[in-house]
């Protein structure tokens, strides 16, 4: 099963990634661009075949080790065939 | 409007944060996480209301800035506002 856990800035949290890739967006010209926000995937290949069992696991992972509570939200979604 | 691009790293290119996440995951007591792969996402906010010009504006930004074509795949897609 594959499970996407996508980590992001809690809302207020400064994103410089976010903010210089903005900046070096419309330096190229691309003005319409008004704000660029950061996300990182975790895409985890996982031997399980109950999904709940398999989110409450993930659920685990992120609060020991993907995710840090002070600055980040993350969001745990199953991969279906058609999304790859 | 909003425009996720995903960056992914092509297959048979080395992901040495992937790999080391997985064996994190491992050593934690999760034997169950087979393969862990690192995407990252740019959530653009762009000014525009025709989403075929968008899409073509945002394809040349990964050509011109945000992948590199030599390790990179990436994906556009429009963020609805049920996806947020």
């Amino acid at each position: 099963m594959e499970i996407d856990v996508t980590i992001k800035l809690k809302q207020g949290v400064a994103d410089p990634e976010g903010e210089n890739t903005k900046k070096a967006l419309n330096l190229l010209g691309f003005r319409t661009v008004h704000d660029v926000k950061m996300m990182k995937t975790f895409r985890l290949v996982i031997e399980s075949h109950d999904e709940e069992k398999a989110r409450i696991e993930v659920e685990e992972m992120c609060r020991k080790l993907l995710a840090n509570p002070v600055i980040h939200d993350y969001e745990i979604s199953v991969v279906r065939a058609g999304d790859r």
